[in-house]
């Protein structure tokens, strides 16, 4: 596993890292990064999936996350949105499509699906570098928007993965979402596919987890709930009998403020599950 | 005084807001951000000087200063680095002159001599729009880099305008490191001008402050000593008997991961020096 470092930058008696190897999966390089707190004995993780347009780099710069993460033995692990370094058909035309945008699935269509697997790549290889390399074996999962989404279908469907799933303002239904129903037909050849990397859908499907999932929303989002539905996936969690908490947040938005601001909770609500 | 808000977004109870108006200083429109916590009597500021390249976001997006400021009455805000939006000779060539390089001063040299006048546009107008607008009138400043100069000559120049003066990783003693030799010969005609902008002459010149400044330094940093100069500092400031703190870090560099691991320390410093 030959994974390097592209830089390190001590931060709160941690250290702030940016990471590269190259995948088996999407045959590119891949970039990550993860905040290691000072710890000798850092035995668990959580994985950030950030939103579109977004790399490795936005979550770990703007969140603050490092304060909560200072005195714990938990490591948090962010990778990027997408491959890179390729030009595929439509790949860069759009923010909403391609690089930056790889919505957590394994791409089915041409071209795409020899690098767009990030299902595959955070749900297979990102776990073995975590395990292998960072010899971490407790993990949970959380992520914004676009990363919202993909933490809750890895968490309902890989649910023995991860002791927790959190999300920010998830992609709640995407089969039913401008953002996810463009996705959706660039990446996936059959569109009966699509149902699996829709946590709404997932969740008719009856796949649940015995622990509760968390969501923070801010209602001055400016895509809530167009494009997020946060209440379609109420609904079906509701009948499902899947425990979900989503703290609707008065006057918060779509943005890295809103993140900065409950960060705090969502770590510790992942620590708690990690002790066990 | 029309100040016109750009963006707001609600961050831990008070609101992240970038704000823009036009300077009579340097004749452009200026730019400056601010966080404002909840409190319903905010009667003090941080005024925050940024370093080489920033514009009023940086700071306020990557350090996390909303967290300690948040159950406070007191403001942080941010000038831009620069006037913006002109197109003067060698304004945009390189990172460490002209646009987001502005150095705190009043440049004298042609065309500059008519925008680049950073220092009467902190210490008049941005002063008034505090006094004015926000109705504070407890003032303290701090700043990073050319941003850390800045604090420190505005500090010693203008002491009764401010409560207390704290900087990380200032250029120290500008007319004797690469960026400010740079800088003062691009903006000022007459270089006996250049030691009233250099914090280590001012010392020398006598100019002093009856309270202790603080200053952060990491020992990684990629900058430190010789753009930076820090010692020059220490031994005039010792000379001239000014109490200067500087806590030297092992291992910490010149980036915002350091910024956030120590920005707490200045900003209870500074609350301190606010609540007399």
């Amino acid at each position: 596993m030959n994974i390097e470092i592209l830089k390190k930058n001590k931060t709160f008696d941690g250290s702030t890292v940016i990471y590269e190897h190259q995948s088996k999966i999407t045959n590119t390089p891949m970039k990550f990064s993860a905040f290691l707190p000072k710890s000798e004995r850092i035995d668990s993780a959580i994985i950030w999936l950030s939103g579109l347009t977004c790399t490795e780099e936005n979550f770990i710069l703007k969140s603050g996350v490092q304060n909560y993460l200072q005195n714990t033995n938990t490591m948090i692990i962010c990778p990027d949105t997408s491959p890179r370094g390729l030009d595929l058909k439509n790949e860069h035309d759009s923010y909403d499509f391609g690089s930056g945008a790889g919505f957590y699935l394994n791409a089915t269509t041409e071209g795409y699906k020899d690098h767009y697997k990030m299902y595959d790549y955070i749900s297979i290889e990102l776990i073995s570098i975590l395990k292998d390399y960072f010899k971490v074996d407790k993990l949970s999962i959380s992520g914004h928007s676009m990363g919202g989404h993909g933490a809750l279908i890895l968490g309902l469907r890989e649910k023995n993965l991860f002791k927790s799933v959190s999300a920010f303002s998830p992609i709640s239904n995407p089969t039913q979402c401008p953002w996810g129903v463009k996705a959706f037909e660039g990446y996936l050849i059959d569109s009966k596919d699509a149902k699996k990397y829709d946590a709404t859908e997932t969740l008719k499907d009856g796949l649940t987890r015995a622990d509760s999932i968390l969501i923070d929303q801010g209602l001055d989002d400016e895509f809530y709930p167009d494009q997020l539905l946060t209440k379609n996936l109420e609904f079906a969690a509701a009948k499902a009998n899947q425990s979900l908490i989503v703290n609707y947040r008065e006057g918060y938005d779509h943005s890295f403020f809103f993140l900065s601001t409950f960060i705090e909770d969502h770590i510790k609500f992942h620590l708690e599950h990690l002790k066990v």
